[in-house]
C-alpha cells in the first residue's frame, strides 16, 4: 500500500494541476458532488454491512477502495482528455472520479467476504483502468448516451464482479458458511446504506447532465422510477416469501433497482409514465433475481455472488441498457442513434466480462493472501476485532461472567 | 400493493407531465429538496427504529410508506394545480409530494407496532388525499401562513394518528407489552434519525419560502428555535427524572420540538429572541408532556400513542399555531391575517380529528390482516427475521450452542 | 441549564438581530453550512460512539454541547464584530458558531467518559469564548492565513483538551477500565461518524474561502489529501499491529487526519500533489501516535486521552500549521506572511494550553457532579438505561428468562 500512494502521488506530481476554466466551476455540481461521494462511502459502504461479522471490512474496506479508486480514476479518466500534457482537477472530473470508484464496489459486492485487502485493490487498478477505456469508447467514440450510467457502470461492474467471482469459485462454499447471514442489528446498519443510496440517486443519475432542464429532468425521472421499484419490490418481496413476509435482502437492494434501470435514459423524454414503468419492472425483475436466479447461479454456473449485484447492478443495468436503446429509437433523445446504444451496451457486457475473467486469474494468484474458506465472511482474520459478546454468552454458560468481563 | 401501484401509474400517465416552466428552476431548491429527503426517509425511519424489535418494520415500512406517499401525494396536490389538464412535476411539487407524506409518517408514529402495512397504506390514500383537501383551503382559500407547517404537517399529522389510535384502541395492551420497550443499541439507532431531523429542520422550514431575505430568515429562525430548545429539553428531563438523570425518548424527540413549533412563524419578522423563546417552550411542553401526559392519554382516553407524537408534533404544532396568531397579530407578516390563520389551525385540527376517526374506522375492518395483541411491536409477523441472538442465548443455556450456530 | 439558556436568551434578545446585507446571501454558503452542521452532529457524535457503554452520552452530550454552543458562539464572536451595537446573524456568521463549537467537540473527546454534562457545559462556555479571542487575533490582527482552521479549531480544540484532561487526571484509571473499549457494533456506529466527516470535509475547509476559484481550490486540495490519507492510514495501521491486521482505532480516527492537516493551506496554490503530501504524512504520524504516543502519553504525563484527539487533531494540527507557515513562505499565497503565520500557530497553542488548564482547575472544583472511577465510561449515571441484554443473559444462565423479559 505505502508503494502504491507514493507511485500515485509521483504520477499527480507529474500530471496533476487545478482547472481553472470557467466552464466547470457551477455551484450545482458541488453539492451534487457531495450527494455522490454519500452514495460511494455510506451508501455502499453501510449497504454491505449486512453480514453479521463482517462489517469493518464492509465498510473500512469500502473507504480504502474508494479513496484509493478516487485518485486512480482521476489519473487513468484524465489520461484520455490531457490539456497541454495535464491533467485539469475539476468538481466535474472528481465526480467522475467517485463514478469510477463505484463499478469496484459493485463488483466488490460479488466477492465480498471471499477477498483479502490486496486481491481488492488489485482489482481497484485493474477494474478502474478498463473502465476508463470503456467509458472513452462509450461516450467519445460511439458518442452514445448513458447519463446514469446503468450500462458503464452498473451492468459493467456487476459482471465484472460476477467474472472474478466466477474465477475465484470456492466449492468449500457450496453448502453455505455460518458466517454468511445477517443478525438483526447488522440488516438495519445495511437499511443506512440503502436509504442513503435511494435518497441521493437523483443527484447520481443527474450529476453529469447538462444543467438546466435536463438535469431537471434526469431528477425527476429518478425520483419516479425508484418510487415505483419500492412499491413493485415490496409486492413481489411478498408475494414469493413464506406467509407474505418481507424479506430484508429484498428491500435493502431491489427497492434501489430503479435507480440503475431509469440511468441510461434519466435525461431523455420518456414521461413521468415511463420513469415510473421502468422503476415498477426494475422493482420485480430484481426481486425475483434474489429469490430464484442467486441459487441457480451459485449450484449449477459456480458463481458465488454474495450482495447478489446481478439483481441489483446486474439485470437492471440490461433493462436500462435495452430501455435507452427502446427511449433512443423512439426520438426520446435529441441526436441519438439506437445502433450505439446497442454498441455501448455490448462494449460494457465485454470489457466487463473478459476483463473481470483476466483480472480474476491475477487475483487467484496464491501470493495476494485470499482468506481460507473457514476464514470468509469473517473481520477477524484481517482485523483486531473486539472480544465478542458471544464469546461472554459462552463463558456466561459456564459460569464465570464476571472474571470474562473485567478483562474486555 | 401491485395493483396500486399500476393505478397510480396509469394516473401519472394520464395527468403528468414534466414542467419546463421557468420559475421552478433554482438550484436552491434543488438541494433543499435532498435536505427535506433526508429528513423523510432517514429522519422520521430511524427515529421509529427505537423499539427493540420493531427496526425493520420502522425503516422499512417507512419507506414503502413515504415511496407511496409522494406519489400519491403528486397527484392529489396536482389535482389542485391542474395546467392544460396535466400536472406539471417540478422540483417545487416534489417537495410538496415530500411533505405530504410527512404526514403519514408522524400518523405512523401514533400506531407504530399495531397496525398491519395494508391497513397503513390505506391510511396513507386517506390521509394524504384529505392533507391536500385543507393544503389547498388554508393556502389557497384562506391565504394563510405556514411556510413550515406547524399546522397543516405537525398538528395535521399528529391529531390524524392520534384519531386513529383511538378508533383502534387495544384494551389488551392496557398494561403494556414487553416488545413496546428499547434496548441499547435501538436508542441508538434512533439518535441517527433525530439527529438528521434536527439538523436539516432548517431546510424543511424554509423549503417553500420566497427564496432570498425571507428563506434566509426562515433558516436562521429555525437554526435559533432548535438550539434553545436542546437545551430545555434536557433541562426538563433531567428535572423530572430519578436522581436528575436524562431520558433518551425526551432526547429523541423533545429536542426536536423547537422545528416543529416554529414552523409556522418561521418566515416571519419575529427576531432571533422571538425564534428562541417558541424553541424554549416547545422543548419544555413536549418533555412534559412525554412525561405526564402520555400515561394519562393512554390510562384515560383510550389514546395509546407509541411513539408520543402528540407531544413531537402535536401540542407543538398547536403551539407554532398560535405563535402564528400572535406573530401576525403583531404584524410580524406584511400581508397576514390573525383571523385566517385561527381559522387555518381550526381547519387542519377539524379535518384531522374527522378525517383521523374515518380513516380508522374503515382500517378496522377486519380483513386488513392487523397483528393479534401478542405479535404487536415484533417485526417477526410481516418479516423474515434472522435467527435471533437471544434464541441462541437460550439454546446456549441449553448447551447446544455449536449445533444453533451451524444453522444460522 | 434552565438558567443559562435564559441568560442566553436575553443576550441574544439584546444583541441579535437578523443580517439583511446582500452580501452573505449566496446559495453556496447555505448548503455547505448544512454539511458543517452534518460533521458537527452526526460527525463527532457519532465518532465517540465507539465507547461499547457510553454511546448516549457520546451522541447525546454531543447534542447538548453543540447546540448550547453554537449559540454561545454567535455571542462572543459576535461581539467582535458589531453593527450599529448589534449581531447581525447572517448564514456566514452561523458556520463561525457551527466552527466555534468544533474546538469543543474536539476537547469533548480527551475527556470523554470522565467528565459531568455540567462540567462539559463550563467547558463549552470557557473554551469558546477563549475561542473567539484567540481567532480575532489571529484572523483580524494577525490576519495569518487558516482557512481550514488546522490552527484555531483542531490544534487548540485538541491541547485545549488535553489540558483539561491532565488536570482532571484520575490516578485511579491508570490500569485501564473495563469500560474504556468498543464491542462490534459500537464500532461500526462510530463508521458512521468517520464517514460522514471523511466525505464533508471538502465543505468545512472551504465554507469561509473567498467564492470561486479559491473555495474550488479548497475542496479539491481537502478531497486529495483526505484520499492520500487514507492509503497511509491503512498501511501503517497494518504494519504496525500483530500480523498485519488492521485496527479500527486507527481507521476510525487517521484516515481523517489528512482533513485536518491540509486546513492552513486548503485554499493555498499547493498543487494537487502538495495536498496529496500533507495526507500521506498525516496519516502516518496519527496512525503512529495512536500506537505508540497515546499510551506514553497517558504513564508518564498523566494526560488521559480518551479518543486520541492529540493523534487525530493536536498532532496534524500543528503539521498543518507548520505547511502553511512553509506554504505562506514559497509564496504559494498571495500577501501571505510567514512570520504571522508562525504567530498564528503558537497563539493558538499558547491561547489552548492556558486556557485548557484553568478551565481545567474550574471544572476540578468539587460540586459540578464529577463521576467516580467506577462509573467512568458509563451512561447509566446520568442516563435512564434500558435493561441491558447482558442482563438478560446474566438471568438467562439462571434460568428464569421468561419473568425478566415481561419486566422489561
Amino acid at each position: 500500500m505505502p508503494a502504491l500512494e507514493i507511485i500515485t502521488i509521483i504520477l499527480f506530481a507529474v500530471f496533476a494541476v487545478y482547472d481553472y476554466g470557467k466552464s466547470h466551476l457551477t455551484e450545482k455540481r458541488e453539492y451534487v458532488f457531495q450527494d455522490v461521494h454519500v452514495m460511494i462511502f455510506i451508501g455502499f459502504g453501510f449497504l454491505m454491512t449486512f453480514l453479521k461479522r463482517y462489517g469493518f471490512s464492509s465498510v473500512g474496506i469500502n473507504l480504502l477502495l474508494a479513496a484509493f479508486g478516487l485518485q486512480w480514476g482521476l489519473l487513468t479518466q484524465g489520461i484520455w482528455h490531457l490539456d497541454d500534457g495535464k491533467i485539469k482537477v475539476s468538481i466535474f472530473k472528481i465526480i467522475n472520479a467517485d463514478f469510477s470508484t463505484a463499478t469496484v464496489l459493485i463488483s466488490f459486492g460479488a466477492v465480498l467476504g471471499k477477498t483479502s485487502p490486496v486481491q481488492l485493490l488489485i482489482m481497484t487498478i485493474l477494474e478502474i483502468t478498463i473502465f476508463s477505456i470503456n467509458e472513452h469508447l462509450v461516450a467519445t467514440v460511439l458518442e452514445a448516451n448513458d447519463v446514469g450510467a446503468s450500462m458503464i457502470i452498473h451492468a459493467y461492474g456487476a459482471y465484472f464482479g460476477l467474472a472474478v467471482a466466477r474465477v475465484l469459485y470456492r466449492p468449500g462454499l457450496r453448502n453455505g458458511h455460518e458466517n454468511d447471514g445477517s443478525v438483526y442489528h447488522s440488516d438495519l446498519f445495511a437499511m443506512i446504506g440503502t436509504v442513503f443510496l435511494w435518497m441521493f440517486w437523483p443527484s447520481f443519475n443527474s450529476a453529469i447532465a447538462d444543467p438546466g432542464f435536463t438535469q431537471l429532468t434526469a431528477v425527476i425521472n429518478t425520483y419516479l422510477s425508484l418510487a415505483a421499484c419500492v412499491l413493485s419490490a415490496y409486492a413481489i418481496s411478498s408475494l414469493v416469501e413464506h406467509k407474505g413476509k418481507l424479506d430484508m435482502v429484498h428491500i435493502q437492494n431491489a427497492t434501489l433497482a430503479g435507480g440503475v434501470a431509469v440511468g441510461t435514459c434519466a435525461d431523455m423524454n420518456i414521461g413521468p409514465f415511463g420513469a415510473m414503468l421502468i422503476g415498477l419492472v426494475a422493482g420485480i425483475i430484481s426481486t425475483l433475481g434474489f429469490k430464484y436466479l442467486t441459487p441457480i447461479l451459485a449450484s449449477n454456473l459456480g458463481i458465488q455472488d454474495t450482495c447478489g449485484v446481478h439483481n441489483l447492478h446486474g439485470m437492471p443495468g440490461i433493462l436500462g441498457g435495452l430501455a435507452g436503446i427502446v427511449a433512443v429509437a423512439l426520438g426520446k433523445k435529441e441526436g441519438g442513434n439506437a445502433a450505439m446504444q446497442a454498441a455501448a451496451l455490448a462494449s460494457s457486457l465485454g470489457f466487463a466480462l473478459v476483463g473481470g475473467a483476466i483480472t480474476g486469474l491475477i487475483m487467484k494468484l496464491p501470493f495476494w493472501g485470499q482468506p481460507p474458506d473457514q476464514n470468509c465472511f469473517d473481520d477477524s482474520i484481517y482485523w483486531e476485532v473486539p472480544e465478542e459478546e458471544e464469546e461472554n454468552e459462552e463463558s456466561l454458560a459456564h459460569g464465570d461472567h464476571s472474571k470474562n468481563k473485567a478483562e474486555v
